[in-house]
């Protein structure tokens, strides 16, 4: 806590079993805690620390309950003890998980990912998103000959040297070979290739434009096929970073619904519904390549997130997880803007309803969505102002309607200035 | 299995369920496995597929039962399904894992590691061993403004661009700012710091020289004297990567008994005894540096495995781990000894006790020590002709005893030659 926020009334601060989780962490851990779950990167009043979590329902330390719109960023996709998911995961850490090699369990997960994606001929697996997009771009050098890489500005592939959001610590050359151009930008994108010259080994691109802080922007039809083409004529590859949109869209990938498929894609985040796993899939032009780079980790043959994997990718299946979610989505933009509406407060909903983002008009420096958010919060509801959000399956019409309650403290809140 | 392996005897075989599914796999995962644990590096025979596992003994997926001296490649310390690292990851799990932010166990465990680790002020946790090293790289970085980063020859840091073994994929600027030395080497040392110029980041050394297919080699202390000595008057940062070695050899880290403290270390694999789990621990004089890089990744805050760390330090401290593992390392030692003089085939026996390799003189192709590790298998122990072995706290004298008669027939096959 800033001592700005220490100031604050006491309905603008954490619990104070939080504040002394925090206080302790000062001395052990640098800053606190590092990366995007930083606290300190949230509206005032928002909890550190998690005591336990249901559903989509989540309890902070203090004991206080919320109704959950980031799903821990992401991978928390069917809910909290998702049954299925559990039993599968306890039934396999039964027998084993951390082995010699993997489990039979791997084969049942590549052969489900490839049924089910459809540019996927074949996979394999990691940890994080960072090791997926990073495997994308090794894949792709080793499978053309070629080094330039071509990134979208204010996209993030992971916390890893060649596309950290921050330079801190990273060379120029971690850079050499990344060439930047704007997301469905056609012009710009065709300078980034001329760029490239006889040298493009790959585009990558996120599955939708989900830059922090910023609207979302779902890609263009135009700028999806103008990538393709781009691709299929200089034989680069055309990597889909899909570790935060994968399975909560289309469960053959982001893109199929524009008819547009890569060569090679990156999934995390959801796949296991919070246990820690990562995919690379790809198309038989890269299968060789697959097999010539060097690629593995301590845990990426664990069974147990394995079995989660196959648990969670059938049970999305099996209920049409994207359409609940969508559904669901849909159900808190229509709410939000009817507010907006009663309290005369204009809102910019961007992105797809299964991963929305709620903004302000007029409200760049994010005063406004902060104190919402705040306010939201301390009405049991867990929102981000900057970041998009994330549905989930465990989230019902209630769920949403109490949500939309809490909301509606945060307008009333704001309405009055 | 490659076509020669097909044609061997069936005694050089995995069993058919191996066989199945690795035929299955290799239509849906570039060439049937990723990385370290694909069998095919591995003496004819060996299954890649396991079934279970119990202490230090596993099972393949044609019920063949082995004493294991892999322990996973390293993770697995204590033994499979230890039951004080099994409740307290259950305990974790039931209240949740994969939340907003951390849960309180983060705390436990930060204070535990900066409290057991005399050189560490604070660390912060991620999934892989690489996520660890490239974070102190890029901590050295950030604290010193400098660049260039000196790693042995042949060390092995992780299969990320700046220090895969491979170069497949990998570009000429991914490694612009290393600079290599010979391990255990001073004059070379001097040299890479020399080369460095002004420019020099960081040392980095793996905690003692476990190169693949080379005898193992510990530090000797006047190295390790020299790269503190050099760090200290180039306010540079010495790293150890202690992700292999890391609390078998010492609680405190490797470098302990030497009297040599690092700045940074780099740990992973043994740490939560198969739960996937990395630390990056540091000095006060990194500490702001620390705060200053951006490194994240999605499952870096889940609880579970920091649970299960929390129990596996405690255990491996109450019990004295690496002590219980030098012991039964030597017991393993001297019995091979034993056997080597009674057939009369000179071994050359390398590295700390705890994680052992057995080479046999003359073998430069490792042909007698495949041989030698194929017909132990036969006969239920699983070794590793060419790559550092791993005791586990749950090896029992009788374990190893049952490990030396497989050993004992594999000494009476290559005796005949």
């Amino acid at each position: 806590m800033s001592s700005t926020a220490t100031m604050a009334p006491s309905n603008q601060s954490s619990g104070p079993v939080d504040i002394a989780l925090r206080n302790r962490a000062m001395r052990v851990i640098p800053g606190g805690l590092w990366g995007h779950m930083n606290a300190a990167n949230l509206p005032p009043g928002y909890p550190q620390y998690f005591a336990r979590a249901q559903g989509c329902h989540l309890w902070d330390v203090d004991g206080r309950e919320y109704v959950d719109f980031m799903c821990s960023w992401g991978p928390v996709v069917l809910g909290h003890h998702h049954p299925a998911v559990e039993e599968a995961a306890q039934r396999q850490a039964a027998l084993g998980d951390c082995l010699n090699g993997p489990s039979p369990v791997l084969i049942e997960l590549a052969e489900l990912l490839v049924d089910m994606i459809p540019h996927a001929d074949w996979c394999f697996l990691s940890k994080n998103g960072g090791d997926a997009t990073t495997a994308c771009v090794t894949i792709a050098r080793a499978g053309t000959g070629k080094r330039k890489v071509l990134v979208a500005n204010g996209s993030y592939h992971g916390a890893v040297p060649w596309c950290s959001p921050s330079l801190v610590g990273v060379t120029a050359e971690d850079r050499a070979h990344v060439i930047a151009f704007e997301y469905n930008d056609i012009a710009s994108l065709e300078n980034a290739v001329d760029a490239a010259g006889d040298d493009l080994a790959a585009i990558i691109v996120t599955a939708f434009r989900h830059d922090m802080s910023r609207m979302l922007e779902m890609p263009t039809e135009a700028f999806a096929r103008r990538a393709r083409e781009i691709c299929d004529a200089q034989q680069a590859a055309l990597i889909i970073d899909d570790v935060r949109a994968g399975f909560r869209l289309d469960l053959g990938g982001s893109w199929e619904p524009l008819g547009v498929r890569p060569d090679l894609s990156a999934f995390s985040k959801a796949i296991g519904n919070g246990h820690a796993l990562a995919a690379i899939v790809g198309n038989d032009r890269f299968r060789v390549a697959a097999t010539k780079i060097f690629t593995t980790g301590s845990f990426w043959c664990t069974a147990v997130p394995m079995a989660a994997a196959v648990a969670t990718l059938t049970e999305l299946r099996r209920v049409d997880g994207p359409a609940h979610m969508r559904i669901m989505g849909e159900r808190l933009r229509s709410g939000i803007a009817r507010l907006s509406a009663q309290y005369a407060m204009p809102v910019i909903q961007s992105g797809p309803p299964q991963m929305p983002l709620i903004q302000f008009e007029g409200d760049a420096d994010f005063r406004i969505g902060t104190a919402f958010c705040a306010e939201a919060l301390r009405h049991g509801a867990y929102f981000h102002p900057r970041h998009n959000m994330f549905l989930s399956c465990a989230h019902t019409a209630a769920d949403i309607d109490a949500a939309l309650g809490a909301a509606d403290a945060g307008f009333a809140l704001i309405a009055r200035g």
